[in-house]
């Protein structure tokens, strides 16, 4: 049994963070933080956890947490989860960093994406990017693991087999990924206000968003030289899910066979990554931690399509994988 | 061809608005006002308008639009409608108001509804209610109409011709409403929130609509007698769209047949008032000026059903239809 | 643990019950059957259970069921459901029926609203209504037992209490459902066809829903009296869930207070239903087993509002829940 | 005034193109036709048309047909439309056709991706494809245009004039498009069934899609040589409206800037298509027969993004401004 405290439990990532632990055998939820005034009951913010957890949001400091967790869960912004987790580690915690903060390995990177200064850049670098298909020893060995981003897990893993194996080219990817908007957060703003973005598609930051270093860096990684990818997200009237369809050229003559056999090949052991010779949609992945992935040849090009829910396998899902490598439970307790 | 401006510009109803007055042969807009600083055009804020109305949001005084238009549609708040209707009136110009401020004959009710003080008590009771079908006469003459709710709208027109003709009980009638998410206005909120509203139907307000006293209101002039309406509005993830379902006890035996009888004459004449055989549902509707109406007895309980698009006839065609009857052009004009 | 065998798999309650299941620590599936040529893996009809169930759709006999399995869940069709539930019965299966076939207890009553003559007519009468909170004990020792409508559930829950404390009136009742468009079943038809039912919203069925008597039918048996039942279900564009308000005649002066003291006594210890202040969503019961239920008085009148998931408190989750009552598991095993 | 009828009239496209010609104060209804049996009226099929349109649909030869009217819309089915447009335009029809049936110049290639052979090869090649804004002239003086497919529309826009202008080299297109579920058609099926697409996205016929070799053979036309397109389609939860992401190599260096200023200076003179700085959504041409288009450069990559509603621009909006141009009216008549 292990004592976990979530930070900024009033997101969408929280809630369905504190959705799957509720499931899970060997958890207990010790704290759940916010800022907000007067320490509501949780139900009070998330009313689908009436009856479930009774709990209040307190505004807790790191020590205060530490006293009372053995692993956090940081649900925090990018900047703020950064500026707690330190202290967190060094009060003994385990920590689970969902923020962008320990994802880049460059501190100028960071600096250039997400527009301010890293405070905790001695640690970039050292943190295992929590992927477990590609980085599950590191992961569980590690104190402090970066949750990855939805999108680029929607991008890397159909990616990374492909490049690994040779098959495609690294400089000439286009990712055209299409995501739910809960993906957005529970802010609201006008490009999420239901009549605004309802019975709508449309395309947003498109060069320039943060995602995009994250999957360059972990597929250069994996291809062991520079990839480049052109990133373009679009959000689609849904809730949640992403559908993510990738365009490379391939290194020479490229069949559907091989693509299709690398695919399972390499994910053969995965319990959460599914290779299927149908066209997916976002909806047979939903509320799983699934990643379904297909590959397909069309005029000489290499496309792969692949989805999963952005909030489990895109984030808190994904969050329970890697902390149940770390704390020594079977990978997949509490998500199936 | 009658020059027009439009107050509040922002919105969902002044954006309707404009679109159906696009289309009105005898209708030039001369002025879009807000007070949105810098002035943006007016397609910068409703990006569906580019090309379409060159004009800029402006922050006019009362003398300033009444120099250049000679009807004003208001799509102020309450309380902010009132406080420039006065003024515009004086100077010349007539006016259709959105807002709720001459909806209620009484400064009273309106304070207990509305929570604040009437700023011009003196006019209540002296403004026609714009529902052509009830009040034709009146609104072609008046020099200020106050332009009805959505649900209002959607409840009344089924309920005055069966009340006007006996055949139901002034103090039993229960409305029930549905309405998609864009009656809630473009202001982001937690309720609006994509993944708040999407996939989820719920009561709010539930006892405590301001619309409840409007209903009662006129339907209690029609029926020249107290009507006492439970009403409970519902938010849809939809849109666009009004479904309003009622419950009420019939006077001595009431068939179907009679029901439908009494509703097809009272609407033989009526260009958008549609009294169907078939149960209606909301997007037959959708961008219309129609309401679509039928009846039913269940277990002797009288029932109708009605629909329309809160945008259209619930709010900005009703408002084009009462601008229609005052300047004198043909009453479906725009509309069709 | 427990083999259970699954009947008409290919539709969305056995969908959802299968992936109850699947989490379900003492169940086996051991069959899944369908007329559907070619015994496809149910994964093919069913995509997201890729890798998650390994088992094909077959036509089986009801011995050849019986054979495999100890407890039998049929999701067939009413009427085709009653022939086959005598043999497996006989057989030394127990079942839980997800069809109206034995909820009713008058074959008179089945034909009149069902427009067919029952076939297994002697059973009717002794077959549990699979309604937890007003028949446990019952359901634990039945062989059959009569899983409920959705509807059904979402109204008879905030009813019954109030009907028992002589708090309502049988004779007034108006239930107004809202439901999601899973409701509806796997089988393409017009009016769920996408564009068809997407952004509207309709009344169906009016006056003539075969759900009505089956609500009457236990709420007379809770008030010890005749109950009469006006129901309207409204088709709402959205997957799963049902939010069903309810208005009636108080007896005598009746508080809210009352009301929910009274609701909350009532399901004090139950685990599924959740009697709340607020205005509850169907969002925040979505993908659980949960009912939650609130009460209101407006103008005099006694209003009631609950919501459920249709497929999980409405269908297959309430069958997980008799199944592990007939079976003597922890009443909430699978369903948290 | 023109006398119109509409050949398959129980389609979403006929249903839009005859709310379009409703407003259109140059056209008259004379003849809606269907195999529909009993002759029903057309109101009956399309509620939102009561009290619009009086027609009943009739099972009529080309020959009824050409007696009535000047000027035939087809949205036949490919193959059933090819059948009867020889008879139309022998009895001296004019004939819009939304089939694919006159878009290919090639009999093999029309027998290649619609799998039959062409009834009717002479006239392939001769016939203009209906995209005024590349093909005016000959429209005007046509008796017989192919009105283009939706998906074509969004790609071609966009592209062609880069083509034209050598900015794009033209073997190297990606064309990845957001469809709502219109375009699929009125007919239920599975895959458009709500519970099955609501909330999910897919991609579908991935390479194989039959609008493929339409935009391939315009843009070759435009471009003066071969043009390769890889084109994905996409299916959104969303009624109507195309979103077109479009990735292609740059010949040489290109700004932004350089793209931007070349699309608007070949549509400077265009009525339907808006140039935008902006990143347009499909509801900002939602029930419009605008297209809107931006272009950027990404990673020395050319992204051009457009969108424009399915069945209006992408379908019966395009056949009126077609009908327009071959009747002598002003084009946009009937589109504003």
């Amino acid at each position: 049994m292990t004592r976990v405290a979530i930070l900024g439990a009033t997101g969408y990532t929280a809630l369905e963070l504190i959705k799957i632990l509720l499931r899970h055998p060997e958890v207990e939820i010790v704290a759940v933080t916010s800022r907000q005034e007067g320490q509501p009951p949780i139900a009070m913010i998330h009313p689908s956890l009436t009856g479930r957890l009774d709990l209040r949001l307190e505004d807790l400091s790191p020590a205060e947490v530490a006293a009372r967790a053995e692993c956090v869960f940081s649900c925090l912004p990018h900047g703020a989860s950064a500026s707690v987790i330190g202290p967190l580690l060094e009060a003994g915690c385990r920590v689970i960093d969902f923020s962008a903060d320990y994802r880049l390995n460059s501190a100028d990177a960071y600096a250039e994406w997400y527009g301010q200064k890293h405070v905790d850049p001695d640690r970039l670098g050292k943190v295992p990017y929590g992927l477990p298909e590609l980085f599950r020893e590191q992961i569980g060995l590690a104190n402090l693991v970066a949750n990855p981003g939805c999108y680029p897990t929607s991008a890397i893993l159909p990616l990374a087999p492909l490049l690994k194996a040779g098959l495609i080219q690294p400089g000439s990817i286009i990712v055209d990924s299409k995501s739910g908007v809960s993906g957005a957060g529970r802010t609201p703003k006008l490009t999420t206000h239901y009549p605004e973005c309802n019975e709508s598609v449309s395309a947003y930051n498109v060069g320039r968003h943060r995602h995009t270093p994250e999957i360059e860096q972990v597929l250069g990684t994996v291809a062991g030289q520079a990839v480049e990818v052109v990133f373009t997200p679009h959000l689609i009237p849904m809730d949640r899910g992403i559908l993510t369809t990738t365009y490379s050229q391939p290194v020479g003559n490229v069949t559907e066979d091989q693509l299709m056999q690398t695919l399972r090949d390499f994910y053969a052991d995965e319990p959460f990554v599914r290779v299927v010779d149908h066209l997916p949609g976002t909806k047979d992945s939903m509320n799983t931690n699934y990643c379904d992935i297909t590959a397909r040849v069309v005029r000489g090009r290499v496309l792969t399509i692949s989805c999963l829910d952005n909030l489990v396998k895109g984030a808190s899902g994904a969050a329970v994988q890697n902390f149940n490598l770390m704390f020594g439970y079977a990978e997949t307790t509490g998500l199936i």
